[in-house]
């Protein structure tokens, strides 16, 4: 690892070393091309090849049907808050989970467009769980059913597809890469790329092509899933690097075994933490034990002084970016993707020594 | 210039090889960070350096004064289309001067917002003329009054700054920080940065904060400039790579002497070219003599045949994308700030010897 440490930042994230060592090898000169791919026009050949590649390596690693569109938009989820519910809030309602910061956000800015029913609120729980299919309120009215699969400020994840009779949407950015998923039961799946895939500035888009084309009369043309389907999602340019980087991490996850072998190591990463947790009677974990996210682990120590000392400490050992959000406090590890499981067993090792030599 | 080539595409667009060698150096470890930039979160102390270091480079170059905020924000002009007249078509009209294709994007986009005036459509002529302030026609009803200040498809510039009792709006993606801008005169300023700052994936945006705060209902959040200007561009994560290139390039602009040195190494790049149009009776230019843009040269041959050979034949020597685009045919050089007076004496040198050969 040289000079570098180990990241447990939540977004903008660690990225494999390998594929930032590729991007530097190449930066001047990509592929006897006498440039930069920052500086090749969209419409070159040698970036249409990049983006079909990219495109098609994305689509197998998650088993997109045919049926579904992949899309490379901006903006973020916080553009997806405003894009879902213009494009696809035709009869006027949706039902939301509101299961943390980011589906509460998506749920208000929806409200401008439509009829919003929340269909679970977590609040007075801090977000601490995921609800029960069970325990989901769904109209039959609704036009989709929308939800955040992994709380990255509160560390829960949805442990199931929730079923509905409306159109899935989900809002995978902080999971997206790490395991399997069955695209086909989804209406609608997007993802900022800035903590599995690549660097902020980039939002991946899956869509069931049947879903476009119902955009509200105010919808902006940029904000037009049907505009960027019949596109390519060249509408406009495109942001070319981040397309480029999320290649070379398509590419990696390839060479390391696809979405399976990404869930296992996901797996042993945060059962790492988990264990720690589980066996400890210092440490306290924010998710409940069947809400747990293995991207992003969220705990505290007995007090304020203790965390703010744990996360100093953990610095000096190259263990960095482990404060929790403010709306948790205490700690929070960011196991993504590109973290190195050697990473999650120094953390773990650091925190049993702290607790010993703290308890 | 080792094995890079000059590339005269219109956008995305060179970028200066110091620039990428510097990000290339410190790809895997920033300034001791242990990490990519591209790692970084947004929130953190080392990014929040950087972002604030770029803020003010980039106002010092462009001499922003305290009345106007800099945002950073994505989706290029697309994006500004229709934010524009969402935030700032109070009374519903404002005027458009269009004098190529996205001007008229723009004035299109707009129309799903309020009422549209065109005050001027240089349509008949191709693009290739920019009108006199007599020919504008503006009403007094009017929000603000919207331009291109260049034409990158038609190879024109404004050479004045319209006058407009309204506030003035202006696209300035591909001239900025081309020249000394009086930024004073202006209500917003936009550029979309990939084609003289950064890679593509980032809009600046110079907006007189007395504008902000009359955004329809029906604006997404993002489209807010209220909302970015009171999170400093921080509402949701940035695209903090292309904040970080467009640093590099703004160090670079004020280490090669500020915006008049650009002005200056801009003219007479351009020139080296247009004297060989002037002194030909093979070439033909596009644009009006009195309309010429400094940053795009478009030209053509006596045949589309030999314009398609003129390609070829630049491409062996290392000058590349030097077709027109489709709307105009021919051939076109685009002259920005990273270009070096290297290419475009070569490609001079190259226009003459093909005359010579092809007359």
């Amino acid at each position: 690892m040289s000079d570098r440490v180990f990241n447990f930042s939540a977004g903008p994230s660690v990225m494999p070393e390998s594929v930032l060592k590729k991007a530097g090898s190449e930066i001047l000169n990509y592929g006897g091309s006498g440039m930069s791919v920052m500086e090749m026009s969209h419409r070159s050949a040698a970036f249409t090849d990049i983006f079909n590649n990219v495109k098609a390596t994305f689509k197998s690693l998650m088993n997109v049907p045919d049926s579904h569109e992949v899309l490379f938009l901006q903006g973020g989820a916080t553009a997806q808050f405003a894009s879902i519910p213009m494009n696809l809030m035709k009869s006027g309602s949706a039902d939301y989970a509101v299961t943390g910061h980011f589906s509460k956000k998506a749920a208000v800015e929806a409200e401008k467009y439509g009829s919003v029913h929340i269909a679970c609120d977590t609040s007075a729980e801090n977000h601490s769980v995921i609800p029960a299919q069970s325990a989901l309120s769904l109209t039959d009215i609704s036009d989709y059913f929308y939800y955040c699969a992994n709380n990255t400020i509160y560390g829960t994840q949805w442990q199931y597809v929730p079923s509905s009779a409306a159109p899935l949407v989900c809002d995978m950015s902080s999971e997206i890469l790490s395991k399997p998923v069955d695209v086909e039961k989804y209406g609608l799946i997007y993802a900022g790329v800035q903590k599995n895939m690549a660097p902020a500035g980039l939002t991946v888009v899956i869509i069931d092509k049947s879903l476009a084309g119902h955009e509200m009369p105010i919808t902006p043309e940029i904000f037009s899933y049907k505009e960027m389907i019949s596109k390519d999602s060249m509408l406009n340019t495109p942001p070319c690097w981040c397309i480029y980087m999320l290649g070379l991490t398509c590419d990696w996850v390839r060479e390391m075994g696809g979405l399976s072998a990404m869930e296992e190591l996901s797996i042993e990463r945060s059962r790492l933490i988990y264990d720690v947790l589980d066996e400890s009677r210092f440490y306290t974990a924010h998710a409940q034990a069947d809400s747990r996210s293995r991207m992003n682990v969220t705990f505290r120590t007995p007090s304020d002084a203790l965390d703010a000392e744990f996360v100093k400490g953990a610095a000096a050992l190259g263990l960095v970016n482990l404060k929790g959000h403010k709306k948790t406090g205490g700690l929070r590890a960011s196991l993504y993707n590109a973290m190195p499981i050697e990473g999650a067993v120094k953390l773990s090792e650091y925190m049993k020594k702290f607790e010993v030599e703290h308890v």
